[in-house]
C-alpha cells in the first residue's frame, strides 16, 4: 500500500472519501483506518507500526475540532503526513486548521484546505511522483483532462 | 508531589512561572519538566508514568501554537490536567486556545486564558481544595487577602 | 450531591443534557439549575449557598453570548468551576469561549470545548475522581470501553 | 456626582484617564473607584448602593479580558452603563469587546470602541444631555470647536 | 415621540421589531423610519432634522455589513444614538459590530450585541429613564416581573 | 465590449449574475468567461490577450477560496481589475476577501464585499463613467432612481 | 486636478503619503485634504463639491476604525473612490477593511489592502489610464521597471 | 539541485534563511530565488521551467499578504510545493495562512505554520526521503538529536 487515510471518529466519511476518489482515479493503492489520537492512542500506534512495517509512503489525516491526528502520526513517523482541517463543530474548521498547520519546529503537517480533502490526494500523488514516475503521469493526465474540461465550459452567458 | 507543571520546549518559562509562584504562595508541592509531545514522545510518556506513580494529583501544562502537550497528556491520564494556552508567533495564542479547548468527546483538558499561567495554579488549588481542606484554607484566605487589597486601592484620582 | 449543573435562561437545554448524561453514566449525583447572572443575581447567590451548604464539589456552567455565568459564580465560591461555552447568536460561541476562559487572575474557570457539555461532565469526574476512587474506576472503565468500541469500527472502505 | 468612572484592577489607568479629561472638559462632576467584579464583588456593591443613594446618572465601566464588570453593574442596577473594552493581554480587547457588548436581553451595556474612553465620556455628555441643556450645550460647543479646528488643518501637503 | 427607530434599507425588519415590542411593553413614543446612510442621505437629513424638532430624545439605528448608518446619524445630531449591529451576509455581523463600535473620538454610538436590537430597547429607556422617572418605573417592574419568572422555571430537570 | 466578467470555475453562477444584471441595466456591454487561474492558466492568458486586444476598459473578477483569479488577472493586464470575493467553504469569504484584497504594491485589485457582485458592476460603471459621459449620467439616473424608491418605502410601522 | 487624497484626522500621514508619491512618480496631478466624516461632514460636503466643480476624476479616501470617510464620500458623488483601511488602535485596521469593503448595493468603494496607500495610487493610475493614454503609458513603464528591478535581485544566497 | 526555495520579493529573508539552514544541515543541495508571482510573471514562468529542466524535486515558496506565490507555482508544475505563510502588514500572516493553504482542488499547496520556514525544510525531507533512503536517515538522526538534546533539558527548576 502506497497510501494511508486515517480518519478522526468522528470524521465525516463522506468528505475523507473524496480523497479516496481521487486516489482510486491515480490509481494509487490505499488503505483506510478510523482511529482516536487521544481515545485510542495505542490502537494508533499499532497503525503507525504497521504503515511502517508495510512501506506505506504517504499519510493523509482528516480531524476536526482540536485536530492533533495529523501531528500526533508525524510525532511518530517520518513519513510524510498530510493534514486536512475539517469544519466540524461551532468554529467552523478554524480551530483545525490552525492546530494542523501551527505544528513546532520539526515535526511538520503538509496542510491543505479545510475540507479539501480532493486536495490532500492531489498532493499525496505529487508527493509519490517524484519517486513513481507512472504516477506523475497519470497526475499530469487528469490536470490535462481537468484543463480540456473546463476549457469547454467557459464561454457562457450570464 | 500534588502537582506538575510541563513546559513545550519553546514555552516562554517566564509566563509559566507565574503557575510555580502561585503553587508555593499557596504551600503546594510541585515539580516541572520540559517535554514536547511531538519531538520527545517517549520522554513524555515516561514523565506520565511517573506522574501516575507518584501520586500527582493535578497537572498544568503550558504550549504555544498547535498547542498538542495538554491534550496529549490528557489523552495518556485520568489525572485532571489544566492547559495553558500561550501566545507565541503571528497568531498570537488563539491557535493554542483552540487547539487545547477544542479537544474532543471524553478527553477533556481544563483550559484558562491565554498566557495566564497564575490562573492555572489557582485552578489547580481549586480542584486539590476538594480534598484537601488545608489548601481550600489557604486559597480561601488569598483571595480575602486579594479582596483586601483591592479594597484599599479603589478609591483613585483620575 | 456533588455536581451541579447551572444553565442560562436563554441556553439550549439539549446541549447542556449531554453533559447530565454524561455524569449519570458515571453514577455522578448532581442538580440542575437555570439562572441567569445578570437577570435573577439574588438567585444565584441563594443557588451558589446552596451548594456551598450541600457540599457540592464541582460546578458546570453552561452560557452563551457574553456568557458571564461561570465567572461570577466563580467570583463567589471556591468550588471548582468548569464553564460550557454555547453557540449562540451570530458570533457563534466565539464570544462566549473568550468571555468564559479568558478570566482574571485568581478567579480562574475551567474551559472546556464550545457546546461540548459532555467534555464538562468527563472533566468533572476527573476532578471528583482524585477524591473518589470509585469514580476514577467508572471514569477509566467508560474510557476503557470507548477505546475499545473506537478499536473494533476502526477498519473502513472509503 | 452624575458621573462615575469604574475601572478593573489591571486596568491601564492612562487610558481610562481619557475619559476623565473629557468630563473635566465638559464641567461634568464624577468620582472614580478601582474594583473586581470577581475578586471583590462586595465592595462592588457597596459601591453601586453608594451611587444609588448618590443619584448618579451614568457609570462609564473599563474593562479587560473577560471584562464582566460594565455587565455585572448592569445588572444591579438601572443607572445606564456604558462599557469600554480595554485591549490587554494576547486578545488584544477583541476579548473585551465581545464579552462587553453579547449582554443578555433586557441588561444591555452601551458598549463604545475598544480602548475608547474618550468616547464613553462624549456619550455619558449626550447622555446627561437630554436632562441638562447646560451640559448638551457645552457638548454643542466642544463639537463646534472640534470642527472648526479640524477645518484649519484641512488643507496639507503630502 | 421620545424615540425613533431609524432601520437601513436592507435591514431585516423581523429583528429591529424586538425593539419596537420593549419600546411599546415599556410604554415609549416612538416612530420608525426606513432610510439609507448612503443611498437617500438626504432623506437621512431631513429625518435627523425632524427629530431635532421634534425633540426626539434617542434613536435606536440598526444596520448590517458596513453599517454606517448609526455613526453617520451620531455625527450629525446630539441626541444619544444606540446602534444595533444586524447579522447579515457572509461575515455574518462582525463587520457591522466593528463598523458601528469603533466611532471616532468624540461621535460615539452606543453598540448593543449583534441582533440584540431588544437590548438597545432596553438601553433606550434605561437612558430616558434618567429623566423620566416613570420611564425608569416600568422598567424596574419589567427587570422584577423577568426576574420573577425566572425563578420560577429555575428548578429543571437534565 | 467594454467589460468582462470572469468567474473561477467554482464559482456560483448565481451570485456573479448579479453583476450582470446591473451591467445589462446600464447597458454597458460584456462578456463573460469561466476560467481557473491554476487549472487552466494557459486559457486566462487567451483571455486577457483577447481582452487587451477587444478593447475592454474593465474587468470584474469572482473567485472564492484562495481566491487568485483577480490577482494573476491583474498581474497580466493594466486594465483595472474588480476583484469579488465569494463565500464559498467554511470559511465563509473570510479567505477570498484576504486573497483578494492584500495584493502586493503595484498590482492592487479594487476589492469590494463578499459577495456583492453588483457592487462589482457599479464600480465598473463609475470607472468607465470617468470616461463615458453617457454611462455616468445612467449611473446617475440609477442611483436617483433608488433614492426615489427608498424615499417612498421610508415610513414604516413596527 | 485628477485625483485627490482624502484623509481621516487620525490618519497616519505618512502611510498615505506612499500613494502621494506614487501619484507623483506617474506624473499624476493631485490635491490632498485631511477631513472627518462624522466631525466635520459640512467641510466633508464642501470638499465633494469642490471636487465635482473641478473635475476630480478618481478620489483615494484613507480611514482607520470605523473608516466611514470612502463610504460617506461615495455615496455623494459618482467620482469612483479608492478606500484604503488604515491599521490603527487594536483591531488592527480588520475594522477598517470590513468597514471599507462591506458598502452596501449601489454605492461601492475599490478596496485596497491595510495601509496599502502606495496601491490606491497604483489602481487610480489604472482608473485614469482607461481615459488617459499618458498614464496608461507611465504605468507600464513603471511596471516594466518594477520587473527589471526585480529580475536584477532574483538570485540570492539564503 | 533536490530543491528550490522561492521568495517574494517583500519576503523577510531571516526568516526564510531558516528554511536554507536545516536543507544545509540535512546536506540537501537547493538553490534561492526572489521572484514577485503578480510583478515579474515572466520570470517566474522562465524559474520554473528551470526546475523542471533540471529535475529539481521539491519546492518551498514563501510569501506574505495576498501570498499567491505557492499556489501560482503550484499550477504550472507538478513538483510538490510547500507554501510558508510569512506574517507581514496588519493581518499579520493569516491573510497569507488563508491564501496559500485554501487552493482549489487539483492544486494543493503543502501548508506549513505562519512564518515556519524551518518547517518547510523538514517537510521537504520527509519528501525527499520517501525516494532517498540517507535523506530519510539524517532526517532521523536530526530527529533523535532532537530528542536527545530535548531529554537532557527536561528538569527544571521555575
Amino acid at each position: 500500500m502506497k497510501a494511508a487515510i486515517i480518519l478522526g471518529p468522528q470524521t465525516d466519511k463522506a468528505t475523507m472519501k473524496k480523497a479516496a476518489d481521487v486516489l482510486n482515479e491515480l490509481g494509487i493503492e490505499f488503505f483506510a483506518r478510523v482511529v482516536s489520537a487521544h481515545r485510542s492512542p495505542e490502537l494508533l500506534e499499532k497503525i503507525i507500526a504497521g504503515m511502517e512495517k508495510d512501506g506505506t509512503e504517504v499519510i493523509i489525516a482528516g480531524a476536526g475540532l482540536a485536530a492533533h491526528l495529523p501531528g500526533v502520526i508525524a510525532s511518530k513517523t517520518l513519513i510524510p503526513v498530510i493534514g486536512v482541517p475539517l469544519a466540524s463543530g461551532a468554529l467552523n474548521g478554524v480551530d483545525a486548521l490552525y492546530s494542523i498547520v501551527q505544528m513546532p519546529k520539526s515535526v511538520p503537517v503538509a496542510t491543505v484546505g479545510v475540507d479539501n480533502a480532493a486536495n490532500a490526494a492531489y498532493l499525496a500523488a505529487a508527493i509519490l511522483g517524484i519517486k513513481y514516475p507512472d504516477i506523475k503521469k497519470k497526475l499530469e493526465s487528469l490536470r490535462t483532462k481537468i484543463k480540456e474540461d473546463l476549457a469547454k465550459e467557459s464561454e457562457i452567458e450570464l
